[in-house]
């Protein structure tokens, strides 16, 4: 058997349901999942369906140029048909932060991610051994203002090389050129250590501290140019109280950073999500 | 336009869900909701659709008798269409304790809840004057081990009588007889105060005191033949400390009966459950 | 047995605690609860005492005095000590929202607000029947920019009157003016309907929306002269996803707001807060 | 200066916070935390107090044994002091399962546990590799029914040549012998997939799935004689839905286990509990 997920969101017009079941119905397939969404004040319709046919009479290339044809042009669809053998290339980048480093290679090493890890880059040594000591690939990429081109240059030639599909910055602590984002368009998953938009920017713990909220949180999302705008994957938080210091805050942020980072990878890797006028569509 | 809601469940075959679209489309519905499942290991599906035509050109009781000879039939399945114009009628059953008869008719008066409420039976006359506040009929029917046959006879007239579409345990302390479950199948919803299947049967907060647990809960179910075991609608938790007394576990549990109960009704009036194997499907 | 609260917050010093319980230890008191904090930053100390001692041989009057001259004023401490038998008197400020209204009286009537409600101030006559409905007594105050001055002094006389402790703003849309704000210091207690400080103003559910956060929250917090900066009592969130809708989000923050609220009012009524930096300490 | 934790439970009684503060104060000590409890049921007092004092003037030694003399014999206390200079050795028994491993070396490594972790005993040679990866000395101990004597011996050798104080069960799929339990004796953490006291036992996740319940959870407690009976530390829960499947469960409940053994890691290591009638008391 093979098992595809197609992903599609276009125009929400009648029987595009009927239309792409029907589809399915025709090569034989069955329907293991299906979820879809209309967004009633944009007039968009969303789609998310895994199926199962007999890879024996029917043919993945032909399946896509036939879907590309007879169903995505007539509706006008953005979609993506992925195997669900093929799993998608991440590479991690990082700097001094460890932890959330640490959950995600233990997270993998423990086969709980269904996707390959084949690089990590970082602006800094320290975490080498880190990376060594899962085996890795790490490769040292210095990152200043004074270095941007040759930095992004770099990074660049390192996702081709490697043939990433995307990037996760696990607590990476420099900008993300406009470049690299155009050619990783939806495709850089970033982890922001408050609940977004609150706090945004830097040293969002001491903020919300000084703010004196009884709720912290962390926030996953998508890189856009704009800092801390893109649309948001997946979020979560935990209480506190007077009685945490900023360094409490700190240390319970990170749990939050792991827990929310870490769902939010799964969610891009199993292709459960859809980018839309800056908001996500997550079919958890 | 005319507004409906249609639920299945049936063995898992090919092609239902291109069935059910295509007549969709036959009669230039708009489908505005559709979530399926498929449990895959009793190979059961399950539907819930919503979509809206045009009531001058086609009538929702041809419509439902096209959908049971084409469709239903075929398929085996169990089904329902309700219209969304139709408000379900739910009676309230009470003793003395007020907490989620205050929270239910303050929701039902503030507008929250699509359901009609025209009768309140309790064991009890402590309550009434509650539902005089609120202007709902209050009926006393005693109940006790020796006047059960009586008790039940009287309830299943009142239910009959005030055309009753499901009913509510608001922490309602007499069993119900099995001839009212087996009337109100999967239509008697009852909350529990913990989170089950932990402390089933009475004085829940005290065994979870006695117990040290770090959280409560409560549950809502259909009511069944076995006490506290019939298909869970919905649970929460909340957290508890060393610090909290047995009252401050019943204070807490307070707002979680209303919280979870008020969701349940939610669910069962919107027309968002389905009960299989004693477990229910909630398309939330 | 007579039993107090006792509140303190002064500069942090040696032997504050040892004093303080000598002291309960000189009337034969029994410490049923003492909970303290430090700010360390700002080196302040709060502690929060309950106890229980033998009316019969100790005055309440006289131990204020006592506690004045050998314990506040040697350790320059702000105090309070409240008689436990005393409920604070509540007054409630209403629009046209009835959803936290309902919940408060509801509460109120069931026993579980150690409070007095015996005054509700609406800009709106719409509410005056649910007030009438719980028999409190309802005044209507017209509110606008053109009557500010007239609505501000009826609001006063009407607090005075009643004699109130301490005012709810039950989603009370219209701003409170300074002159009460400095009258009723960290004793006007508002729900705002977002977790602040993200989406402060007007359409918070809307501005939500239109980002795309995975969860919503509700802030209960004391008002000041800047809108939604006051200090925080009590925050919650929900989570939510692209398949609601904006009617949804309010829907779901209709719950958060009437348990944010109500769990702030009861912290407050039951002295559980002290105000400090713009920030609270909650011994909870 | 010397900073220590002190831990104290004894019958309830007057003064004893006066006197253990007027202790401190003796000393010159700076308290920067008290907690204190009081099981009004059974008239037990808890207390926890961290303070600093000058190790130039006063010796940690003489300190305990005053201590000793003029406060705990006299009040019968229980009671503990500790430097806080003073890690935890912490041991961990593991089998096949490899998530919570990963999770509590990655937190070791990243330097979130104050603790040591000297030493590795598994009844599989499977996570050898992943120990040696993080550096902690692995001993292989066969543990099956018929060797049970000679693994408990291997066991309680190991713990003794390490110096460990304290076990933690992570996964570990082997009962532990009540000779072991007796020698450390609130000292062995376990965490059970469940929120118990529901679902005790093997497959817990199976026995959930089946109920159909709405929410899952994760337990963390001391080990004592009765499976899955002893202190409950630390609990959380998670939302599933119809649409998980078992192995969802599972995945999900993995994240459960990780956060849940990983708090009452941090809350054995930093003296925060304390044990009493078959329940915690935690001062978090």
């Amino acid at each position: 058997m093979q098992r595809i997920t197609i992903l599609i969101h276009c125009e929400d017009q009648k029987s595009i349901i009927a239309t792409v079941t029907n589809y399915i119905a025709s090569i034989e397939g069955n329907i293991t999942y299906l979820d879809q969404h209309v967004d009633a004040d944009e007039n968009v319709f969303f789609m998310r369906l895994e199926c199962e046919f007999n890879a024996k009479d029917w043919d993945l290339t032909s399946i896509k140029s036939h879907f590309e044809t007879h169903l995505a042009n007539p509706f006008n669809m953005n979609w993506e048909i992925y195997s669900q053998d093929q799993k998608p290339r991440m590479a991690l980048f990082i700097s001094k932060y460890d932890h959330c480093l640490y959950d995600i290679l233990g997270r993998y090493s423990a086969g709980e991610l269904n996707l390959e890890i084949p690089l990590i880059i970082s602006n800094h040594e320290d975490l080498r051994s880190v990376a060594e000591r899962f085996e890795i690939p790490f490769e040292y990429v210095p990152f200043t203002k004074e270095i941007k081109a040759q930095g992004e240059q770099q990074q660049l030639d390192l996702l081709a090389k490697y043939d990433i599909d995307f990037v996760v910055l696990a607590r990476y602590m420099q900008i993300i050129t406009p470049r690299i984002i155009a050619a990783y368009k939806n495709k850089i998953i970033n982890i922001h250590h408050s609940f977004l938009p609150a706090f945004p920017g830097a040293k969002p713990y001491h903020s919300a501290f000084k703010r004196g909220v009884k709720i912290i949180g962390a926030t996953s999302h998508y890189v856009t140019e704009e800092l801390d705008e893109g649309p948001i994957i997946e979020q979560d938080i935990t209480r506190v109280s007077h009685s945490h210091s900023i360094e409490d805050f700190i240390m319970k942020g990170r749990d939050l950073e792991r827990m929310v980072l870490a769902r939010a990878i799964k969610l891009h890797a199993e292709r459960k999500t859809i980018v839309y006028n800056n908001k996500t569509v997550v079919f958890a």
